[in-house]
This record gives structure tokens, C-alpha cells and sequence, in this order.
């Protein structure tokens, strides 16, 4: 159950360092860090090849068919946020195009996340304005509705709450709560340090099965090789 | 990001008695009085036609193709619990069958709601245990990974906290916080009082414009009749 | 382009006795009868088993997430007609229900074909008043939008004129144009006339094969037996 | 690559007994004997609840929109057969009805397995002529580009061989090679066969954490109890 | 019901100066100014980043798998025209290819638009042929059965009537009658015109809350602001 | 039914040279050589615009959620191969990245065809390691299950045997069996030797009305010119 007609302007954002860094490591890499959660679902595609964004969650509650609360959002955008939208239905109408993010990137907004459809998506390209979501539409919303703005929203099948870590880029979407941010981090980093090296062996021929030594796993499994 | 691997065994319930009002006044009623807000995505679908349950929520976190967790909740289950299980990616296997549902039901359990498969739905029909699901599979699952019980899990699209009151029939699931139970349900009721009377006078064919007076907020949106 | 916010008074209804005979023949008759054209896509299903209906097209054009429209189609309905009701955009929400089911039933409304979802489906069903929709969805609407009565509307792929015969049962819908549905009568007739014949031959362990004169035209495009 | 427009006449069917006693088991406990394998995607549904069958594969590969080979496939069924078809693209259509259930009826056929649509459910019901299929459309067919009957085809993500046995039920569809279908058979039974006891047990209020003794695994994998 | 096997050649055009000045305003723009109706589905989507097309429509009414009537209608082709296909079921068959992206090219067309899929994108691209669809796929279709040539179709949800502007870009693809062409263009241009002076407000900060006077409207709703 | 827990190690690779040419002439052209059938779904897409790539198949069957077989895999690659990897359940995880592309690559692998989900689509891009799948995820995947390698398996609706060759490009992924490569690569060569031909004529004007001799079958069909 939702709180509607509500908007939060004290949130608690996560740190801006910790957030740059984590994007930079990539949406795999996090989720990997995180346990394996915190994933938005495979749906949510960027609308163009490379964008890449990370940030701390400003989020909005949409009603179907209706982009009002955008609208009160992009004044409570920050530098270095990203907008994360759910809707209170299943839609794939447009809610998003060049006018409102020209307002947002005025903002400081680094991106868009929406469980829902956008438009002018050759425009958003241009202005390097990156937005994952479920749907392209031209088809447009109206402004009649309240939802909500700065409330814990499930946004394609994850919850987010205002202030987490965003990471966005072409594998996914990944949401890190603000207070586990550092320690993710950390995680993510470690993980990551050990890639080149792995990555060299394997492009030398060393196989997976003997790097990780997989071997005797397989073999207790039960695997059996025959000619 | 879920925390994994843990089982809480102390939950507050909302309260029994509510719990079955609410189930009383059907899944599109208590979401109406909740602003429209709480509900599953629709395709989530009753096992068998007719079904009908309400309960306080016991909440699973499950592996993809893994229903380990299930068992683990099994044990947490009270007298008028309904068993609510999202999964940590999209998957339609068979997590549950006849035998968890003779365990669920020998607890106490009134119903499963499940973001993915079950099995058996035969059997599962004549012991009248009512299923939510995405999907019926004979699909089986391996038990080899932690998910955890009781902790916050976003269910069909929806946030669902242990204790939560679930309302779920052929309309589709409604989860209301435990805080707001006895506030939805008033306005349930209360929503509820009149249809009777509205029921009536549009069986004796009074048309909705007429007892909703809305012949005038319709001319003024601009509405024309043509002969 | 729709024309938004008109309501169509005087409709040229199809005969109602040629639309009980069509409904009579069913849907899959009734498209073959029609040069296999006019059927509503497979996703539209009735919400109870062993729904049956057809009758003359009241035709409704509704907002995505507004349901405002169907109050006012009630009153355009007459004994016999069929509501059809399309959206401006994909939408799955709960646009019908119980008490709009009472006021069409009241009004003599045969049934309702709806590309989105109805709810209080387990009311509809003793009510013995058949959906044919894309969804079931607790969702509700909102009464703020206006679009149109009786314009011809695409529904589920197919376009329907008001007026025209409506036939739906457990395979499907299927559209006639009132001009056309004599003529698409006397040749359902005709075909449905020997299929008692044909069904006896089958079950009397006559091959199509044989019946159908196959053999000739299934060696010449080829075929070939093997042992 | 398909070897198109060719019809073998001998084929090797499994022990029909055998297969009889497979469909007695069921498709979650086959598919379970069968390591987990040879199940059909679960989009695959039965046309009316309850429907339950097996017995030993016909197959045919339809092209899309053209039913033909089904009439080419009922001479080649024998008493206990179950017809499985492929089609070479993606379709809904209905390319069966009751006309051709009559027929397969006649010659024994006890079940059709369409990775496509069928119609006239409402009179196959009636019939007791059980279907899964992936759709429902009253969408007729042509008869003018030749397949194959009995040759090794996909249907909804299996590989079927002629004569392997089919177990069909409310859970879904498995398939077993008729070579295995013995020692399947062995598996299913012995893992059927203490199933009563489970099932007491868990009635009794048994777990089944304790009596699958999962309560150490649980621990050794981390799992931790808060309350 | 569609008129099948049939050809019309002279068909009236919207004027080809409209339909380009329509294409350059975009898909959402003409969209808007046609009170947001005459949208496609927004599963059609250009076979290329960038792709921008419109002109007037000829439409194709196909039978499932065959493309016969694609080669009928390059013959109808003028230059400026845009070929609009619908298909009478559900497919993703690859329809089209670079032989008849030739000869359609050769003709003067400006785009397709099909309902169903197409194949060798890599050279259409190449020839800068554009092309909307549901779906790519490398699967060939025949050429058997009839269809029509420039009658009214139903494509991706839109009625299309020929000689109605086609205006497509990345954000989907809007038909506009061609009685209203004109209107259209007017009411979008006025829209356009005044775009460039809210964006420049936008990108100096100015809010839309300000700048579209939202503040006492949403007051007015209940929107409550809180610290 | 699956054969588990098992690695084929000599399998009998088609001839390098033809898979080589086969790949040249690409998915479309060869899929019509093979009379319109060995074509992957359609929802089979490349990762990035242009990826093109032939081989003879390396088979893996994985288990849901688990890329254990993967690994397994690798070392049973010769150069020139392509992996194809079915599961046994329906998954979009991501069960392929950037590490296990470099010992693909490293091993000689041409690219990967997979009906599940991949990540580090961004990194797989720049190295110029095509992979063709159902879905991009960042979710991750466990090493806990044996699948099979270079068994027979079911990918995206098609049978692939270890071997076989795969052409894959823009327009969708195309098995051909190690047998019939060679007849195949003949027919497909001789399709494509008179499409220079043609293409030129259509570049002239000329219709494949005319070209294709298709205006007496389609006046015998029936068709119909009207102005």
C-alpha cells in the first residue's frame, strides 16, 4: 500500500563517491557484490547503446496514463540523482520525453529509470540524457493524478527507496540500499581486482575448469567424459 | 537488496479477525479503499476457479529453481498465515506440490502466493488448498541455495512485509500493511454498505449517469450527442 | 484518428434474429462462413467456461486507466446488444465489474468484449453475464477522461462498427458487418448443414483422407510413404 | 532441418502398458524420474480441467497456418496413440477442431499435444477428447503445404520421437524415449511408492525439515534464526 | 470482415507536401495533435537506430505466412508512398526482404510498416529502406493464398485507411486520416512552435511546476509536502 | 529426455570450409535451401548490430540458474566452433560474461547461441564475441548442477546436434545438419547465384509480377482489380 499525494524533500542520499564508484564497476559486478539481488528485471533496457549512469534515488509513484509527478519531482532532483519511477499498473505509454528532460539534466539528474514507456528518444540520445525502461512510445500521458514522490516504490520487481545507490548500465539496472552502499562497494572492488589477472589467464588457454579448479567438483558430481 | 540466508521468527500479524473481514469484502473492494494501491500483477491467477483466501503473510525469499526455503518456512507457518514467495529472477518452475501443501495446511496455512510455478494443481484442487501463481509446471526444483523467511519481499510487483493481511480470490491479490488493516477494512466496510442499494437501483434500470450525477461533469468535459 | 468525446445515438443495428442464428452456429463457423476474417485475437477469453453470446455492437472507446465511457454506453444500450469497448492503449486494469454488469444486464445487454481486464468476475459469473477480455484485474479505474460511443473502434486487432454482429463462445469473437451477415448466415448454414453427415462418417472410421478426395492432391504436392 | 513431405508408416511404440502406467503416475513424478528432463514448456495447457492422458507418440510437422498433415497423421493412429505436433513458425491458429477429434477418436487416438491453437472446445469437452495446446483460436487453416508425419519434431521446446510414450495431466506434458520407458517406469513407481507414508507424516504436523533432515544442511550452509 | 482478393487502384492520397511537413514534426507531436489516438502498438519498432519515414499509405491485408500480396502491391506503389501491411492472425514470419525492398524502393516507397516480421535487415539498412515491424526473423513465407490491396486493414491496433499519412520515427508510428491531414499538421505545428522557448526555460531551470502553473492545481488534488 | 551428467568429447565436426560458406551466404538464404526449416525462434537476437558468425555447434544443455556446463564446455571447443546452449526450464539469467568470452575466444570459438540471458554486453561488444540470446541480464549464475555437453539439445525450438553447422546474423540463427551441409550449401549457392540478376531488375522498375510470372496464378486465384 502506498502513500499517495505525498512528497518527501528530505531524503537520505547515499554518498555521492560511493555511488560514481559503483557505477563504475557495473551493474554485474554490484549484483554479484550484493548476493545476487537488488536486480530490476531483465525488461528494463537503456534506450540507446552505452549509456551508462549511476546516482542516489529521487523516486516517483506514478498512476497509469498520467506523467504529473515528474513533474513534482524534477524539483526535487539534485545534482548527481537518478529518477526511478514506478506506476501503480502495468503500462507502456510514454511518459517521458525531450521537454521533461531537458528538465531533469537542468536538475543535475544523470538519468531516468521508468517501469513504463518513453518518447523523443532520438532527442534523448542527443543530449547523452540516458533512460532504461520497459517500453518506446509516442503515446502520450496526462496530469490528473496524484501519486507520490519520495516514497519506497517497487520499480520492475525491485523496491526502491529514496536515497539508494542506482547502477545502470547496458547488462541492467541494480539498486543498493543507501546503508549498505560502502560495504557493497567494497565487495564489488575486491571482486573486480582479482578480473584483469583471471582474464589474462584465460585468454592465454587456461582453462575455467582448471583455474577455479572445478575439477574434482565436476567429478564428485558425478560428471563422466566419454569418447 | 534482500538480505539472504536468514529467518526471522517473530513477526507481528495483523490482527486474525480483520484479516478475515477484509478476505470477506473480496480483493477489488479492500483495493479500492486503499487508493487503489497494494495489488499483485494480474497475472497472477487462482489454481482453481472459486478460490478464495485471506491471511497474515509468512514471506519466503526463493532461489530461481530452488525451493528449499519453502520447507524452511514451512515451520514459521501459524494457524491463518498465508505463505507469500517472490523469487529473485523470473522463473516458472514447479516450486510447490501436494506434499508442502499437506505440510502448509497441517500448519495452519490458509493459501500460497507464489511469483513463479506449482505442481500438483490436481491434488492441490480436492484438498481445496488455494494456489496463487504466474504459472502451473510439472517443472521440479533443486534444494541448494539460501533465499530467507520473513523478511520484506517484493511479490508480483508488490512490496509485501511479514504480518502484512493478504486478500486474494478470482479478482486477483491485495496485500494491506498490518498498521493500515483495521483503517482499510473500516473503509472497505463502509464502501461495501451501499452497493446493495446501488445494486438495486441498477437492476430497476437507474443508469449509473444518472445516480452518480454525472450527466454534467460529462457536458462540461465537452461530451456531444449526435443523432 | 478517433473522434473523442461524441456519443452516437441512432445506430444501424444488424437483424437480431441473424444475430441469434450466427451466435447459434459459433464462432468458428460463423469465421470460416466469412472468408476467415473478422476474428478478435486468440488473447481475448471468456471469464467463465461455457460463455456463449452474440447480439448487435455498441461500440465504446476508452481511455487508458478511465472507465467514465461505459457509464455512459449504458444508456445507448438496447435488448440484445453486445458491448464493445476498446482502449487508446494496452491496459490490463479492472475496468467492469459487478455493478456496471447489473446496469448493462438491466438494459439487455448480452455481454461485454473488452480489450483490458474486468474484476468481481466470481459476481459476473452468477450473474450468468459473459466477458470476453484480455485480463481479470482487481485494478480500478478513474472517471476523468472522456473518449467515445459508437464510433468504430478496433478491438483486439479487428475493427468493429456499431451495429454490427457480435458472436463469441469458448473459442473466440468474431465480428459481421451488418450488411454482410445474411449472406454470412446463409453460408455458415450451408456449411454447418452437413457437418452431422461428416461427423458420422469420421466416427464411423471414414478418413478425411477419403472423405476430403486428399490422396490425389498429397501425392502430387508430393508426399511420400515410407516404411 | 526437417525432412519435409514424408509419412512413415512403422514405428517403433513403446509398451502400452507401460505407458499406461506412466500417465497413472503423473507428469511431475515422471518428469521428476526422468532426472528433471523431457518436459514441454508450461505454456502448453489443457483445454478443460482434469484432462489426463497417455500413450505413445504420433508426430507431425505442420507449416504455419495449414493443417493438412493432421489429416495425413489420422491414418497412421492406432488405438492408444497420442498425436504430438510441431509447427515450423510460431502460429495460434486453430488447426483442430471437432471434425478431426472425431476422426482421431474413431482410430483410438486418447490425446492431441498442439504447439499451436485447436477449436471447437466446447464440443471436444463434451467429447472427452483432451488437448494441450498453446492457444485457443476459432483462426481456421488452410491444406496446401506439406509436412511430415512420424518423424522426430520439437513441440514446445521437447524433441519428440515417434513412438515415445506421452504423459499429459493438469501439470503439464513429459515425454519419455521409448527406450527408457521401463526403467522410467522403475523410478517413478519406487518414488511413488513411499509417498503415502510422506504425506502422513506431514499431515501429522511432521516437517519437512526434519523429515527429509535438512535442519544440518540448512546450518552448514549459513542459514541463521533471528527473532 | 475484410473484402478478400481484391485490388484498388485509385485510391485518394492526402497531399504529399502535408505528409512530409507531418513527418518532420514526429510521431509524438502528430500524435498529440490528434488528441493522442492514431498510435500503433509500441511493439512496432524501426529495424534501425535513426529510421524516419512518412508519406502516404498503401495498404496490404496478408494471409498468415505468405507474402504474395506484398508483390501485388509494389505494382500499386507512387513515390512517396508508404506500404502498410496487416496480417489476418498472429505471426512473425519474415514477409519482406531486400528483393522486395528493391523493387518497393525502386517504386518510390518511403517505408514499410508490417505487422508481423522481416528479414535481411543488414542490407536493408544498407539501402537505407526503412522498415517497422514486430518482429526479425529469417523465416521465409510462400505465396498461395489471397489477400487484398488498399482496403482498409487493421495494423498493430491502428485502422488504416489507404491514402491516410503514415508518420514514423523512433518513437513509434501515428496514422492520420487524410481528411484531416491538414488540421492535424496545423494543430501539431502550433505545438511545435512553441517548444524551442520551453525548452530554453527548461535547460535555465525553470521548473514545469512554474512554468505550466501546476502549483495550485496540485494543491488543489491534496498534494501535502513533508520535511 | 535428457542424458545427464555427461561430455561427449569426439564429436563429427561438418566440413570448416562449407560451414564457412554456408555463414557467407547467410541465415535467410540458407533456411530456404533448407526448405524453411532449421530456424531458431525469432526472440533469438544478437547482442550487437551486425554480428555475424558461422561454426560447427559445441552442445551444452545447462540447468536453470547454473553455468556450471559452460565451463565444461570450453574445453571441448576446437576453432571454428559455436557453442549453443538450451536449459532445461525457462531463465533469463545472465549465464555468460566477459571472462568466460575470453576462453571462448581463446579456445577459437566464434560465438555463442543461447536461449537464456548474457551480461557484459558492453565489454563482449569490443571484443567482437557474437553472442545470439533470448535476454541481456546482469543476474548471475551458480555452479551446482550437471547438465551435458555435446548431447543433442532443444534451443530456442530447434534440435541441435553436436557438429551440426549454425549460421547466424541480423536475421536470426539457422542450424543445418553435418549430413546435409554440403547438399544444403549447393542449393543455397544456386539461390543465391541469380539474385544479382534479379535485384537489378527490380532496381529498374521491372515487378516481380512480371519477373516472377505471378499474374496468371494470380487471376486463376481469383484476384480482382477495381478503380
Amino acid at each position: 500500500m502506498y502513500e499517495i499525494g505525498v512528497v518527501y524533500r528530505n531524503i537520505q542520499r547515499a554518498d555521492a563517491d560511493v555511488a560514481a564508484k559503483l557505477g563504475a564497476l557495473g551493474s554485474a559486478t554490484v549484483h554479484e557484490a550484493m548476493g545476487r539481488t537488488g536486480l530490476l528485471q531483465p525488461y528494463m533496457r537503456p534506450i540507446y547503446t552505452g549509456a551508462r549512469a549511476s546516482g542516489t534515488a529521487v523516486t516517483v509513484l506514478l498512476q497509469p496514463g498520467d506523467n504529473w509527478m515528474l513533474h513534482v519531482a524534477a524539483e526535487q532532483i539534485r545534482p548527481g540523482d537518478v529518477v526511478v519511477a514506478g506506476v501503480t499498473a502495468e503500462s507502456t505509454d510514454g511518459y517521458f520525453g525531450d521537454l521533461l528532460a531537458t528538465s531533469f539534466q537542468a536538475r543535475g539528474a544523470h538519468a531516468l529509470i521508468i517501469d513504463a514507456g518513453v518518447r523523443d528518444v532520438g532527442v534523448l540520445t542527443e543530449m547523452n540524457f540516458p533512460v532504461w525502461s520497459k517500453a518506446i512510445s509516442a503515446k502520450g500521458t496526462v496530469k490528473a493524478t496524484l501519486g507520490s514522490v519520495n516514497i519506497p516504490v517497487v520499480c520492475a520487481g525491485a523496491l526502491v527507496t529514496p536515497g539508494d545507490v542506482v547502477v545502470a548500465d547496458d547488462d541492467g539496472v541494480v539498486v543498493v540500499p543507501a546503508a549498505a552502499a560502502q560495504a557493497v562497494l567494497d565487495k564489488a572492488a575486491a571482486r573486480e581486482s582479482n578480473e584483469a589477472e583471471k582474464r589474462a589467464k584465460l585468454a592465454s588457454g587456461v582453462l575455467g575448469l582448471d583455474m577455479y579448479n572445478m575439477r574434482g567438483p565436476l567429478e564428485q558430481a558425478g560428471l563422466r567424459y566419454k569418447d
